[in-house]
Protein backbone atom coordinates (compact mmCIF):
# COMPACT_ATOMS: atom_id res chain seq x y z
CA UNK A 1 0.00 0.00 0.00
CA UNK A 2 1.23 3.59 -0.63
CA UNK A 3 2.05 5.38 2.32
CA UNK A 4 -0.02 8.20 3.36
CA UNK A 5 1.35 11.45 3.53
CA UNK A 6 0.49 14.82 4.83
CA UNK A 7 0.80 18.55 3.78
CA UNK A 8 -0.45 21.78 4.77
CA UNK A 9 -2.34 23.30 1.68
CA UNK A 10 -4.51 22.38 -1.04
CA UNK A 11 -3.82 19.83 -3.87
CA UNK A 12 -0.96 22.02 -6.50
CA UNK A 13 0.49 23.41 -3.10
CA UNK A 14 4.54 23.75 -3.58
CA UNK A 15 4.38 21.13 -0.41
CA UNK A 16 2.36 18.67 -2.30
CA UNK A 17 4.88 18.61 -5.12
CA UNK A 18 7.69 18.08 -2.67
CA UNK A 19 6.12 15.12 -1.54
CA UNK A 20 5.53 14.18 -5.04
CA UNK A 21 8.88 14.37 -5.46
CA UNK A 22 10.34 13.00 -2.45
CA UNK A 23 8.46 9.87 -2.70
CA UNK A 24 8.38 9.45 -6.48
CA UNK A 25 4.42 9.98 -6.95
CA UNK A 26 4.37 6.24 -4.86
CA UNK A 27 1.75 7.95 -2.37
CA UNK A 28 -1.16 9.24 -1.33
CA UNK A 29 -1.60 12.72 -0.32
CA UNK A 30 -3.42 13.68 2.69
CA UNK A 31 -4.05 18.20 2.64
CA UNK A 32 -4.72 20.02 5.53
CA UNK A 33 -5.36 23.49 6.20
CA UNK A 34 -2.39 24.13 8.84
CA UNK A 35 1.08 23.10 9.55
CA UNK A 36 -0.29 21.84 13.37
CA UNK A 37 -2.98 19.61 11.39
CA UNK A 38 0.06 17.86 9.08
CA UNK A 39 2.20 17.32 12.46
CA UNK A 40 -1.17 15.88 14.41
CA UNK A 41 -1.45 13.65 11.26
CA UNK A 42 1.36 11.76 11.46
CA UNK A 43 1.66 11.68 15.51
CA UNK A 44 -1.84 9.97 15.24
CA UNK A 45 -1.35 7.74 12.91
CA UNK A 46 -3.75 8.66 10.00
CA UNK A 47 -0.58 9.58 7.81
CA UNK A 48 2.28 7.84 7.68
CA UNK A 49 4.69 10.53 6.56
CA UNK A 50 4.34 14.45 6.85
CA UNK A 51 6.19 17.00 4.29
CA UNK A 52 6.63 20.70 5.60
CA UNK A 53 8.76 23.66 3.96
CA UNK A 54 11.36 24.83 6.59
CA UNK A 55 13.14 27.43 4.88
CA UNK A 56 13.07 29.51 1.50
CA UNK A 57 16.51 30.81 -0.23
CA UNK A 58 15.34 33.83 -0.68
CA UNK A 59 12.83 34.80 2.20
CA UNK A 60 13.92 32.75 5.05
CA UNK A 61 12.76 30.32 7.79
CA UNK A 62 9.48 29.27 8.07
CA UNK A 63 9.07 29.44 11.69
CA UNK A 64 6.05 28.02 13.18
CA UNK A 65 7.68 24.74 11.95
CA UNK A 66 11.06 25.28 13.66
CA UNK A 67 8.47 26.31 16.82
CA UNK A 68 6.69 22.81 15.86
CA UNK A 69 9.64 20.78 15.70
CA UNK A 70 10.23 22.06 19.14
CA UNK A 71 6.78 21.50 20.55
CA UNK A 72 5.96 18.13 19.14
CA UNK A 73 7.19 14.87 19.38
CA UNK A 74 8.08 13.75 15.22
CA UNK A 75 11.37 13.68 13.94
CA UNK A 76 12.79 14.75 11.10
CA UNK A 77 13.50 11.59 8.36
CA UNK A 78 14.20 13.34 5.13
CA UNK A 79 14.66 16.56 3.14
CA UNK A 80 14.30 17.57 -0.43
CA UNK A 81 14.90 20.82 -1.64
CA UNK A 82 12.37 22.27 -4.35
CA UNK A 83 13.02 25.03 -7.51
CA UNK A 84 10.09 27.64 -6.80
CA UNK A 85 8.68 28.98 -9.86
CA UNK A 86 5.44 31.60 -9.37
CA UNK A 87 3.22 32.15 -11.55
CA UNK A 88 0.85 34.83 -12.23
CA UNK A 89 -3.05 32.62 -12.44
CA UNK A 90 -6.20 34.06 -13.98
CA UNK A 91 -9.40 33.11 -15.44
CA UNK A 92 -9.06 33.01 -19.33
CA UNK A 93 -9.55 36.12 -20.97
CA UNK A 94 -8.32 38.21 -18.00
CA UNK A 95 -5.32 40.48 -18.58
CA UNK A 96 -2.82 42.15 -16.64
CA UNK A 97 -3.60 45.26 -16.86
CA UNK A 98 -7.61 44.78 -15.88
CA UNK A 99 -6.50 43.04 -12.43
CA UNK A 100 -7.58 45.03 -8.67
CA UNK A 101 -6.55 42.09 -6.69
CA UNK A 102 -3.97 39.38 -6.65
CA UNK A 103 -4.15 36.39 -3.70
CA UNK A 104 -1.49 34.36 -2.36
CA UNK A 105 0.70 33.09 0.39
CA UNK A 106 2.94 36.27 2.34
CA UNK A 107 5.64 34.38 1.18
CA UNK A 108 4.83 33.88 -2.02
CA UNK A 109 4.25 37.70 -2.77
CA UNK A 110 7.33 38.37 -0.97
CA UNK A 111 9.24 36.29 -3.48
CA UNK A 112 7.31 37.95 -6.36
CA UNK A 113 8.09 41.57 -5.15
CA UNK A 114 10.12 42.61 -8.28
CA UNK A 115 7.33 42.14 -10.55
CA UNK A 116 4.37 43.12 -7.87
CA UNK A 117 5.67 46.37 -7.91
CA UNK A 118 5.61 46.90 -11.14
CA UNK A 119 1.81 46.60 -10.97
CA UNK A 120 -0.48 50.22 -10.39
CA UNK A 121 -3.74 49.93 -8.39
CA UNK A 122 -3.49 46.31 -7.63
CA UNK A 123 -3.87 44.86 -4.14
CA UNK A 124 -2.15 42.13 -2.29
CA UNK A 125 -3.92 39.93 -0.05
CA UNK A 126 -2.46 37.51 2.16
CA UNK A 127 -4.01 34.35 2.02
CA UNK A 128 -2.79 31.09 3.61
CA UNK A 129 -2.18 29.04 0.76
CA UNK A 130 -0.91 29.46 -3.11
CA UNK A 131 -3.27 26.76 -4.20
CA UNK A 132 -5.99 27.75 -2.24
CA UNK A 133 -5.71 31.13 -3.61
CA UNK A 134 -5.91 29.32 -6.92
CA UNK A 135 -9.08 27.80 -6.33
CA UNK A 136 -10.55 30.81 -4.84
CA UNK A 137 -9.91 32.65 -8.71
CA UNK A 138 -11.43 29.97 -10.17
CA UNK A 139 -14.59 29.69 -7.88
CA UNK A 140 -15.39 33.32 -8.37
CA UNK A 141 -14.40 33.48 -12.29
CA UNK A 142 -13.54 37.16 -11.86
CA UNK A 143 -11.88 38.41 -14.39
CA UNK A 144 -10.05 41.51 -11.71
CA UNK A 145 -8.53 38.88 -9.73
CA UNK A 146 -5.45 36.82 -10.00
CA UNK A 147 -3.41 34.00 -7.96
CA UNK A 148 0.33 33.64 -7.79
CA UNK A 149 0.74 30.25 -7.42
CA UNK A 150 2.15 27.11 -9.10
CA UNK A 151 1.78 25.35 -12.48
CA UNK A 152 0.14 22.69 -11.40
CA UNK A 153 -2.00 24.63 -9.59
CA UNK A 154 -3.01 26.34 -12.97
CA UNK A 155 -3.74 23.08 -13.98
CA UNK A 156 -5.84 21.51 -11.42
CA UNK A 157 -8.25 24.94 -10.98
CA UNK A 158 -8.42 25.34 -14.92
CA UNK A 159 -6.58 28.78 -14.94
CA UNK A 160 -4.66 30.20 -17.29
CA UNK A 161 -1.02 31.47 -16.69
CA UNK A 162 -1.26 35.31 -17.40
CA UNK A 163 2.77 35.53 -16.79
CA UNK A 164 5.10 32.54 -15.91
CA UNK A 165 8.47 32.43 -13.71
CA UNK A 166 7.50 36.02 -11.71
CA UNK A 167 9.75 35.10 -9.20
CA UNK A 168 12.30 38.14 -8.31
CA UNK A 169 15.34 35.48 -8.18
CA UNK A 170 15.31 32.21 -9.94
CA UNK A 171 17.30 30.68 -7.38
CA UNK A 172 14.37 30.26 -5.65
CA UNK A 173 14.18 26.58 -3.41
CA UNK A 174 12.07 25.78 -1.04
CA UNK A 175 14.00 23.22 1.64
CA UNK A 176 11.34 20.58 2.88
CA UNK A 177 11.37 18.35 5.75
CA UNK A 178 9.84 15.17 5.96
CA UNK A 179 8.46 13.97 9.24
CA UNK A 180 7.80 10.50 10.98
CA UNK A 181 6.76 9.05 14.26
CA UNK A 182 10.61 7.33 14.48
CA UNK A 183 13.87 7.74 13.57
CA UNK A 184 14.43 5.21 10.29
CA UNK A 185 18.07 3.16 8.97
CA UNK A 186 21.25 5.86 9.22
CA UNK A 187 21.66 6.96 5.49
CA UNK A 188 25.19 7.07 4.02
CA UNK A 189 25.30 10.87 3.74
CA UNK A 190 23.30 12.74 6.62
CA UNK A 191 22.64 15.43 8.79
CA UNK A 192 21.62 15.85 12.18
CA UNK A 193 18.82 18.38 13.26
CA UNK A 194 18.65 19.78 16.92
CA UNK A 195 17.13 22.43 19.02
CA UNK A 196 18.79 23.71 22.42
CA UNK A 197 18.92 26.42 25.15
CA UNK A 198 22.55 26.79 26.39
CA UNK A 199 23.18 28.28 30.12
CA UNK A 200 23.61 31.62 32.02
CA UNK A 201 27.68 30.80 31.00
CA UNK A 202 29.47 33.92 29.28
CA UNK A 203 30.50 32.92 25.52
CA UNK A 204 27.90 30.32 25.88
CA UNK A 205 26.73 30.35 21.77
CA UNK A 206 30.84 30.13 21.38
CA UNK A 207 31.03 27.17 23.66
CA UNK A 208 28.27 25.61 21.96
CA UNK A 209 30.17 26.18 18.59
CA UNK A 210 33.15 24.60 19.52
CA UNK A 211 31.56 21.26 20.19
CA UNK A 212 31.15 20.93 16.12
CA UNK A 213 34.97 22.79 15.34
CA UNK A 214 36.64 20.56 17.61
CA UNK A 215 35.41 17.94 15.56
CA UNK A 216 35.52 18.80 12.46
CA UNK A 217 31.92 18.44 11.70
CA UNK A 218 30.39 20.78 8.96
CA UNK A 219 27.84 23.27 10.48
CA UNK A 220 24.95 23.94 7.62
CA UNK A 221 22.58 26.05 9.25
CA UNK A 222 22.09 28.18 12.66
CA UNK A 223 18.61 29.18 13.71
CA UNK A 224 17.42 31.07 16.28
CA UNK A 225 13.95 31.75 17.99
CA UNK A 226 12.51 33.65 21.31
CA UNK A 227 11.94 32.07 23.97
CA UNK A 228 8.48 32.42 25.04
CA UNK A 229 7.85 33.99 28.51
CA UNK A 230 11.98 34.72 28.18
CA UNK A 231 12.40 38.24 26.52
CA UNK A 232 16.10 38.19 24.49
CA UNK A 233 16.21 34.63 25.10
CA UNK A 234 16.93 32.06 22.44
CA UNK A 235 16.31 28.66 21.35
CA UNK A 236 19.11 27.60 18.91
CA UNK A 237 18.94 24.59 15.71
CA UNK A 238 22.04 23.51 14.67
CA UNK A 239 21.69 21.12 11.41
CA UNK A 240 25.11 19.68 10.61
CA UNK A 241 27.17 16.67 9.32
CA UNK A 242 26.85 13.38 10.80
CA UNK A 243 24.21 10.46 11.74
CA UNK A 244 23.01 10.30 15.56
CA UNK A 245 23.81 6.91 15.35
CA UNK A 246 27.89 7.40 14.78
CA UNK A 247 29.77 7.76 17.75
CA UNK A 248 31.64 11.15 17.10
CA UNK A 249 27.96 13.09 16.52
CA UNK A 250 26.83 11.33 19.58
CA UNK A 251 30.18 12.50 22.13
CA UNK A 252 29.28 15.73 19.85
CA UNK A 253 25.65 16.08 21.47
CA UNK A 254 26.87 14.46 24.68
CA UNK A 255 29.56 17.46 24.90
CA UNK A 256 26.46 19.73 23.81
CA UNK A 257 24.74 18.92 26.52
CA UNK A 258 27.55 20.05 29.46
CA UNK A 259 26.88 23.34 27.66
CA UNK A 260 22.83 23.11 27.09
CA UNK A 261 20.32 23.56 29.78
CA UNK A 262 18.10 22.00 27.41
CA UNK A 263 19.17 19.85 24.19
CA UNK A 264 16.13 18.15 21.69
CA UNK A 265 17.52 15.54 18.80
CA UNK A 266 15.06 16.34 15.83
CA UNK A 267 16.41 13.87 13.21
CA UNK A 268 18.85 12.01 11.63
CA UNK A 269 18.58 12.09 7.49
CA UNK A 270 19.96 11.77 4.33
CA UNK A 271 21.26 14.84 2.83
CA UNK A 272 17.69 15.69 0.01
CA UNK A 273 18.93 17.11 -3.50
CA UNK A 274 17.47 19.73 -5.51
CA UNK A 275 14.42 19.35 -8.06
CA UNK A 276 12.29 20.83 -10.23
CA UNK A 277 8.70 19.93 -9.36
CA UNK A 278 7.02 18.33 -12.39
CA UNK A 279 3.44 18.80 -13.19
CA UNK A 280 0.88 15.95 -13.84
CA UNK A 281 -2.69 15.91 -14.78
CA UNK A 282 -4.85 14.49 -12.08
CA UNK A 283 -6.78 11.16 -12.03
CA UNK A 284 -4.44 9.32 -14.24
CA UNK B 1 12.63 72.81 17.21
CA UNK B 2 11.55 69.53 17.40
CA UNK B 3 13.37 66.39 15.65
CA UNK B 4 10.81 64.63 13.60
CA UNK B 5 11.26 61.02 13.81
CA UNK B 6 9.28 58.40 10.89
CA UNK B 7 7.65 55.14 11.50
CA UNK B 8 5.98 52.75 9.85
CA UNK B 9 2.18 52.22 10.30
CA UNK B 10 -0.82 55.42 11.50
CA UNK B 11 -1.29 57.30 14.67
CA UNK B 12 -1.68 55.33 17.57
CA UNK B 13 1.08 52.14 15.74
CA UNK B 14 3.32 50.83 18.60
CA UNK B 15 6.15 52.15 16.68
CA UNK B 16 4.59 55.39 17.16
CA UNK B 17 4.33 54.91 20.65
CA UNK B 18 7.67 53.64 21.00
CA UNK B 19 8.78 56.75 19.32
CA UNK B 20 7.10 58.88 21.62
CA UNK B 21 8.67 57.07 24.78
CA UNK B 22 12.36 57.04 22.99
CA UNK B 23 12.11 61.16 22.86
CA UNK B 24 10.27 61.24 25.97
CA UNK B 25 7.60 62.92 23.56
CA UNK B 26 9.75 66.25 22.31
CA UNK B 27 9.06 64.90 18.65
CA UNK B 28 7.29 65.47 15.32
CA UNK B 29 5.94 61.94 14.54
CA UNK B 30 5.63 61.50 10.49
CA UNK B 31 3.56 58.25 9.83
CA UNK B 32 4.52 56.20 6.41
CA UNK B 33 3.01 53.36 5.11
CA UNK B 34 6.15 51.08 4.75
CA UNK B 35 9.25 50.31 6.33
CA UNK B 36 11.12 51.33 3.43
CA UNK B 37 9.48 54.56 3.28
CA UNK B 38 11.03 54.98 6.88
CA UNK B 39 14.28 54.95 5.45
CA UNK B 40 13.39 56.76 2.66
CA UNK B 41 12.67 59.82 4.64
CA UNK B 42 15.38 59.83 7.07
CA UNK B 43 17.79 59.02 4.24
CA UNK B 44 16.49 62.06 2.57
CA UNK B 45 16.05 64.39 5.40
CA UNK B 46 12.50 64.54 5.28
CA UNK B 47 12.60 62.60 8.94
CA UNK B 48 15.87 63.71 11.75
CA UNK B 49 15.16 60.16 12.97
CA UNK B 50 13.54 56.90 11.83
CA UNK B 51 12.02 53.82 14.32
CA UNK B 52 11.49 50.29 13.09
CA UNK B 53 11.09 47.72 14.92
CA UNK B 54 13.38 44.65 14.89
CA UNK B 55 12.18 41.93 17.23
CA UNK B 56 9.47 40.72 19.44
CA UNK B 57 10.28 38.35 22.32
CA UNK B 58 7.57 36.07 21.29
CA UNK B 59 7.43 35.77 17.91
CA UNK B 60 11.13 36.56 16.76
CA UNK B 61 12.72 39.02 14.08
CA UNK B 62 11.19 41.30 12.25
CA UNK B 63 13.18 40.26 8.75
CA UNK B 64 11.97 42.75 6.37
CA UNK B 65 14.14 45.31 8.35
CA UNK B 66 17.35 43.19 8.80
CA UNK B 67 17.25 43.39 5.58
CA UNK B 68 16.67 46.83 4.45
CA UNK B 69 19.79 48.00 7.29
CA UNK B 70 21.74 45.99 4.89
CA UNK B 71 20.89 47.22 2.12
CA UNK B 72 20.39 51.12 3.38
CA UNK B 73 22.99 53.24 4.40
CA UNK B 74 21.29 54.19 7.57
CA UNK B 75 23.18 53.67 10.94
CA UNK B 76 21.39 52.55 14.55
CA UNK B 77 21.70 55.36 17.11
CA UNK B 78 19.47 54.01 19.80
CA UNK B 79 17.00 50.99 21.28
CA UNK B 80 13.78 51.26 23.38
CA UNK B 81 12.12 47.84 24.40
CA UNK B 82 8.10 48.61 24.55
CA UNK B 83 6.02 46.19 26.54
CA UNK B 84 3.41 45.34 23.93
CA UNK B 85 -0.24 44.92 25.51
CA UNK B 86 -3.05 43.97 22.94
CA UNK B 87 -6.65 45.07 22.80
CA UNK B 88 -9.67 44.29 21.14
CA UNK B 89 -11.16 47.27 19.69
CA UNK B 90 -14.81 47.65 18.29
CA UNK B 91 -17.42 50.46 17.99
CA UNK B 92 -19.58 51.09 20.80
CA UNK B 93 -22.23 48.37 20.91
CA UNK B 94 -20.34 46.00 19.49
CA UNK B 95 -19.74 42.68 21.95
CA UNK B 96 -17.43 39.59 21.47
CA UNK B 97 -20.17 37.06 20.71
CA UNK B 98 -21.48 39.13 17.42
CA UNK B 99 -17.94 39.41 15.76
CA UNK B 100 -17.85 38.18 12.20
CA UNK B 101 -14.10 39.52 11.18
CA UNK B 102 -11.01 40.65 13.13
CA UNK B 103 -8.22 42.84 11.68
CA UNK B 104 -4.42 43.22 12.65
CA UNK B 105 -1.26 43.11 11.77
CA UNK B 106 -0.26 39.45 11.50
CA UNK B 107 2.37 39.40 14.09
CA UNK B 108 -0.42 40.91 16.58
CA UNK B 109 -2.98 38.16 15.55
CA UNK B 110 0.15 35.89 16.30
CA UNK B 111 0.77 37.18 19.52
CA UNK B 112 -3.07 36.75 20.70
CA UNK B 113 -3.38 33.46 19.10
CA UNK B 114 -4.11 31.54 22.54
CA UNK B 115 -7.60 34.30 22.99
CA UNK B 116 -8.48 33.62 19.14
CA UNK B 117 -8.85 29.63 19.75
CA UNK B 118 -11.58 30.95 22.09
CA UNK B 119 -13.71 32.24 19.32
CA UNK B 120 -15.60 30.38 16.56
CA UNK B 121 -16.51 31.47 13.20
CA UNK B 122 -14.55 34.33 13.16
CA UNK B 123 -12.29 35.22 10.29
CA UNK B 124 -8.76 36.70 10.77
CA UNK B 125 -8.20 39.01 8.38
CA UNK B 126 -4.09 40.49 7.96
CA UNK B 127 -3.06 43.70 7.53
CA UNK B 128 -0.43 46.18 7.22
CA UNK B 129 -0.85 48.05 10.64
CA UNK B 130 -3.02 47.85 13.69
CA UNK B 131 -3.41 51.35 14.02
CA UNK B 132 -5.14 51.05 10.20
CA UNK B 133 -7.09 48.39 11.59
CA UNK B 134 -8.33 50.33 13.95
CA UNK B 135 -9.00 52.76 11.82
CA UNK B 136 -10.97 50.79 9.28
CA UNK B 137 -13.40 49.68 12.04
CA UNK B 138 -14.17 53.23 12.85
CA UNK B 139 -14.69 53.95 9.57
CA UNK B 140 -16.74 51.28 8.68
CA UNK B 141 -18.48 51.27 12.04
CA UNK B 142 -19.70 47.72 11.21
CA UNK B 143 -20.84 45.69 14.89
CA UNK B 144 -19.64 42.15 13.25
CA UNK B 145 -15.98 43.76 12.64
CA UNK B 146 -13.03 44.15 15.53
CA UNK B 147 -9.44 45.14 15.43
CA UNK B 148 -6.55 44.09 17.41
CA UNK B 149 -4.40 47.20 18.46
CA UNK B 150 -3.12 49.42 21.43
CA UNK B 151 -4.99 51.20 23.93
CA UNK B 152 -3.60 54.69 22.58
CA UNK B 153 -5.20 53.79 18.54
CA UNK B 154 -8.91 52.93 20.82
CA UNK B 155 -8.52 56.67 21.92
CA UNK B 156 -7.08 58.01 18.78
CA UNK B 157 -10.26 56.54 16.87
CA UNK B 158 -13.21 56.52 19.27
CA UNK B 159 -13.50 52.57 19.89
CA UNK B 160 -14.25 50.68 22.70
CA UNK B 161 -12.24 48.06 24.18
CA UNK B 162 -13.97 44.92 24.38
CA UNK B 163 -11.15 43.28 25.83
CA UNK B 164 -8.18 44.81 27.33
CA UNK B 165 -4.65 42.58 27.46
CA UNK B 166 -5.35 39.83 25.02
CA UNK B 167 -1.80 38.77 24.22
CA UNK B 168 -0.95 35.21 24.94
CA UNK B 169 1.91 36.03 27.10
CA UNK B 170 2.43 39.47 29.36
CA UNK B 171 5.57 39.14 29.19
CA UNK B 172 5.45 40.94 25.34
CA UNK B 173 8.16 43.32 24.59
CA UNK B 174 8.97 44.56 21.37
CA UNK B 175 12.72 45.65 20.78
CA UNK B 176 12.69 49.13 18.54
CA UNK B 177 15.85 50.57 16.71
CA UNK B 178 16.06 54.11 16.12
CA UNK B 179 17.76 55.36 12.81
CA UNK B 180 19.92 58.26 11.74
CA UNK B 181 21.88 59.32 8.99
CA UNK B 182 25.40 59.39 11.37
CA UNK B 183 26.33 58.12 14.34
CA UNK B 184 25.96 60.11 17.43
CA UNK B 185 28.64 60.66 20.55
CA UNK B 186 29.84 57.46 22.19
CA UNK B 187 27.42 56.79 25.03
CA UNK B 188 28.59 54.87 28.32
CA UNK B 189 26.92 51.50 28.30
CA UNK B 190 27.04 50.85 24.31
CA UNK B 191 26.37 47.40 22.10
CA UNK B 192 27.52 47.89 18.60
CA UNK B 193 25.25 45.67 15.69
CA UNK B 194 27.23 44.54 12.13
CA UNK B 195 26.38 41.74 9.29
CA UNK B 196 28.71 39.87 7.85
CA UNK B 197 29.01 36.83 5.35
CA UNK B 198 32.09 34.28 6.08
CA UNK B 199 34.25 33.08 3.87
CA UNK B 200 34.06 29.55 2.45
CA UNK B 201 36.50 27.65 5.57
CA UNK B 202 35.38 25.04 7.90
CA UNK B 203 34.07 26.05 11.01
CA UNK B 204 33.69 29.83 9.85
CA UNK B 205 30.59 30.76 12.38
CA UNK B 206 32.87 29.19 15.03
CA UNK B 207 36.20 31.19 14.40
CA UNK B 208 33.52 34.17 13.78
CA UNK B 209 32.27 33.90 17.43
CA UNK B 210 35.62 33.25 18.71
CA UNK B 211 36.18 37.06 17.57
CA UNK B 212 34.52 38.06 20.15
CA UNK B 213 35.07 35.26 22.67
CA UNK B 214 38.70 35.69 23.39
CA UNK B 215 38.07 39.19 24.03
CA UNK B 216 35.19 38.76 26.90
CA UNK B 217 32.57 40.37 24.60
CA UNK B 218 29.17 39.57 25.59
CA UNK B 219 27.07 38.91 22.32
CA UNK B 220 23.41 39.72 22.88
CA UNK B 221 21.96 38.14 19.70
CA UNK B 222 22.43 36.27 16.40
CA UNK B 223 20.50 36.29 13.61
CA UNK B 224 20.89 35.01 9.78
CA UNK B 225 19.49 35.80 6.77
CA UNK B 226 19.38 34.03 3.73
CA UNK B 227 21.48 35.68 0.61
CA UNK B 228 19.64 36.05 -1.98
CA UNK B 229 20.58 34.45 -5.54
CA UNK B 230 23.38 31.99 -3.06
CA UNK B 231 21.04 29.47 -1.78
CA UNK B 232 21.91 27.92 1.59
CA UNK B 233 24.33 30.90 2.25
CA UNK B 234 23.59 33.22 4.96
CA UNK B 235 24.18 36.57 6.33
CA UNK B 236 25.14 37.01 9.86
CA UNK B 237 23.99 39.89 12.16
CA UNK B 238 25.26 40.48 15.73
CA UNK B 239 24.78 42.54 18.16
CA UNK B 240 27.29 42.55 21.02
CA UNK B 241 29.21 44.87 24.06
CA UNK B 242 31.23 48.14 23.16
CA UNK B 243 31.22 50.69 20.82
CA UNK B 244 32.91 50.67 17.64
CA UNK B 245 35.14 54.21 18.40
CA UNK B 246 36.64 51.82 21.85
CA UNK B 247 39.72 50.01 21.14
CA UNK B 248 38.75 46.45 21.54
CA UNK B 249 35.58 46.75 19.99
CA UNK B 250 37.21 48.11 16.87
CA UNK B 251 40.49 45.13 17.16
CA UNK B 252 37.38 42.60 17.69
CA UNK B 253 35.92 43.81 14.24
CA UNK B 254 39.08 44.02 12.60
CA UNK B 255 39.70 40.22 13.28
CA UNK B 256 35.84 39.47 12.21
CA UNK B 257 36.94 41.04 8.77
CA UNK B 258 40.02 38.46 8.77
CA UNK B 259 37.43 35.73 8.56
CA UNK B 260 34.47 38.00 6.76
CA UNK B 261 34.27 37.89 2.65
CA UNK B 262 31.84 41.01 3.46
CA UNK B 263 31.61 43.00 6.75
CA UNK B 264 29.50 46.20 7.60
CA UNK B 265 29.00 47.99 10.78
CA UNK B 266 25.38 48.85 11.62
CA UNK B 267 25.67 50.95 14.67
CA UNK B 268 26.91 52.11 18.10
CA UNK B 269 24.22 53.08 20.57
CA UNK B 270 23.57 53.07 23.70
CA UNK B 271 21.73 50.13 25.70
CA UNK B 272 17.55 50.37 25.37
CA UNK B 273 15.46 49.92 28.45
CA UNK B 274 11.53 48.30 28.93
CA UNK B 275 9.36 51.10 28.95
CA UNK B 276 5.22 50.88 28.90
CA UNK B 277 4.12 53.04 26.31
CA UNK B 278 1.26 55.74 27.87
CA UNK B 279 -1.54 56.82 26.37
CA UNK B 280 -2.16 60.59 25.43
CA UNK B 281 -5.29 62.64 23.88
CA UNK B 282 -4.17 64.42 20.94
CA UNK B 283 -4.05 68.12 20.06
CA UNK B 284 -2.96 69.51 23.10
Amino acid sequence: MKPVVAFQGELGAYSELAALEFFNREVTVLPRPSFAQVFDAVSSGEADRGVIPIENSLTGSIHDNYDLLLSRDLVITGEIKLRISHNLLAVSGADIGGLKRIYSHPQALSQCKDFLATLDGVEFVSVYDTAGAARRISETGRHDEAAIASEQAALDYGLSILRAGIESNRKNFTRFLVLSRELLEPAEDSKTSVVFATRNIPGAPFKSLSVFALRDIDLYKIESRPIPGSPWEYMFYLDFDGDIRHDVTRRAIAHLEEIASFLKVLGSYRKGGEYVGRIQERGE
